[in-house]
């Protein structure tokens, strides 16, 4: 069968073109792809970041939803017209980290979608172990914010997010958006922390106590809120010297400060206060499985303003335009692509 | 009645001098000190690091053992003659960190023998709440090692070390080598990476692994040591930044890193690893008091070589030697000061 697929082909440019789908290999599952969100990487890689990871001949796109169309040899418990999302990780099952249980973040880790072909085509071939079932109260457009809402989830739970505790989240982009909206749910107190007046805004609009840590003293604010004790719980999504410096400044005794940026410089630290006041750094990088459940269990709760946080939404031939609008504007949220329908 | 006390005078000089001891005020026991190890803090103190802190009518001293003399009002469950040590630390009791239970590490604490007068005194009074008994099977002298034991009993608490890890010990001072003892009796299998041979020398004849990472690469030859997995376990003691570099380099997924070094300038950090395989810091401080009750307990069990470890013992008035000596030595262990009987 005849498909519709986007290849990078390096430099800011994408080729859509029409390909011969392949059926379904042993324990794969082909699945009609509905929506694909263009993520924070699929950014980094159509800005030529990741060339040598990617190559040019890679069809992009991880944060997806769609139905099963074809299910392969020795695949049990999927059928056509199951409504699914993928977890993109394809672990080794052999190295230190999958054989302590931890293949989520497996040493050599195939990531679906940078690491092997992904989701911006018609008819996308995974295997069934990726696969999670999504209800039929949760539309396929609002399942494509799954993925990203399970980074979210796993930063909170690896965070232990108790009721009524002081949450701040710096950096307001659409990770720290949804961190923000999951630790809220879970009963914290959110502050945002965000330069941006835009996301500032939208911030706002959602309901979230907002910084502007170029106006205030981002620090002394949080302090101020909770009585001079810092917050419980800090979410360092900004991936900025000044992020790292808020983040011990704001902290109360034996914070846990989750970093959930991706910093491409070592920061200064200050590792005195981790001592004097017993702070916590927890690293947490994507998601295990049962974050995806409780992404899924949020977004059925309406726990996610799905309506304002999807931004727009272009047909697959319009990519080109998709990515150059979203590097040309970072106040989006979340752009979508609509694959199939 | 009158006793021997040393006071600190500035730039590395002590006067032992006769002084009226003072009768115990209401809630204080008055103690005949025993034994009072020498400190790192209080060479920090002796070099005129701290004098806007300690002043120059200071007595230093807080690693003590001795027995109670009298008890002043209000004073239940203690006598004259009970065997006792002190757990130096005198909180405020109203400020955040006290409120939330973590008076150990209270924004205002009086840290006796460095804010109060300390234990390099023959008679000294302290409160009543700061006593925990000790054992008759644990002589006085042994006794001295408590306080900073209890140090490392609460590093090793705080890391959670259980049977069968590796552990990797960064940095082989008095608090590195006893925390390694302490994850070792906790069943941590113990590494201790080290640049000074004296040291390196001592922590072999304990029967620890050592490395010096002067002359090999210490994180391969952890990594050779276990199977490329990385340590579970590491306490970062040095104060350094190759330190610092170290323990993230170390490193398993989810290593808990455990920062018990005063890092006096704010190192650069590669917080990228913490996202990329989850790492976790945990900054400790000081103890609280069931890490008294563990290092009681370590002690009475023989977990700690304390014959080896205490390198001298010398009479009160000898104090300016056993400070001179000590900065001149950075090899040895623990110094204690004899200061009745």
């Amino acid at each position: 069968m005849t498909i519709t697929a986007a290849f990078y082909r390096g430099d800011k440019s994408f080729e859509v073109k029409q390909i011969e789908a392949e059926a379904p290999g042993a324990g794969q599952v082909q699945i009609e792809v509905a929506f694909c969100g263009i993520c924070g990487t699929d950014l980094h890689a159509y800005l030529g970041h990741m060339d040598g990871r990617v190559g040019f001949d890679r069809i992009l796109g991880h944060e997806m939803s769609g139905t099963v169309k074809a299910v392969g040899e020795a695949v049990e418990g999927w059928k056509e017209g199951d409504r699914v999302v993928v977890r993109p990780l394809d672990p080794c099952g052999e190295c230190p980290a999958c054989k302590r249980g931890h293949s989520h973040i497996c040493h050599k880790q195939t990531f679906i979608g940078l690491d092997s072909q992904g989701a911006m085509q018609q008819l996308w071939n995974v295997p069934a172990h990726t696969l999670h079932r999504v209800p039929e109260t949760v539309s396929l457009r609002d399942a494509a914010l799954i993925e990203p809402l399970a980074v979210a989830c796993h930063d909170v739970r690896m965070a232990e997010v108790a009721e009524g505790e002081d949450v701040l989240v710096i950096g307001g982009g659409p990770i720290g958006m949804l961190v923000a909206m999951v630790a809220r749910a879970a009963g914290g107190k959110v502050t945002i922390s965000e330069v941006n007046e835009n996301r500032l805004a939208y911030a706002d609009k959602l309901g979230f106590d907002t910084i502007n840590p170029k106006e205030v003293d981002a620090a002394a604010e949080i302090m101020k809120k909770t009585g001079d004790k810092g917050a419980d719980v800090i979410f360092e999504v900004s991936g900025t010297q000044p992020g790292v410096d808020l983040m011990t400044e704001a902290a109360c005794t034996r914070c846990r400060i989750v970093m959930v940026a991706i910093h491409a410089s070592k920061p200064t630290v200050d590792i005195f206060r981790f001592f004097w006041r017993e702070l916590k750094l927890i690293g947490t990088r994507v998601y295990e499985p049962e974050d995806y459940e409780k992404a899924i269990a949020s977004i059925a709760a309406g726990d996610i303003d799905a309506d304002s946080f999807i931004t727009d939404i272009r047909p697959l031939d319009k990519i080109g335009e998709a990515f150059a609008e979203l590097t040309a504007n970072p106040n989006a949220m979340k752009s979508l692509l609509q694959i199939n329908g």
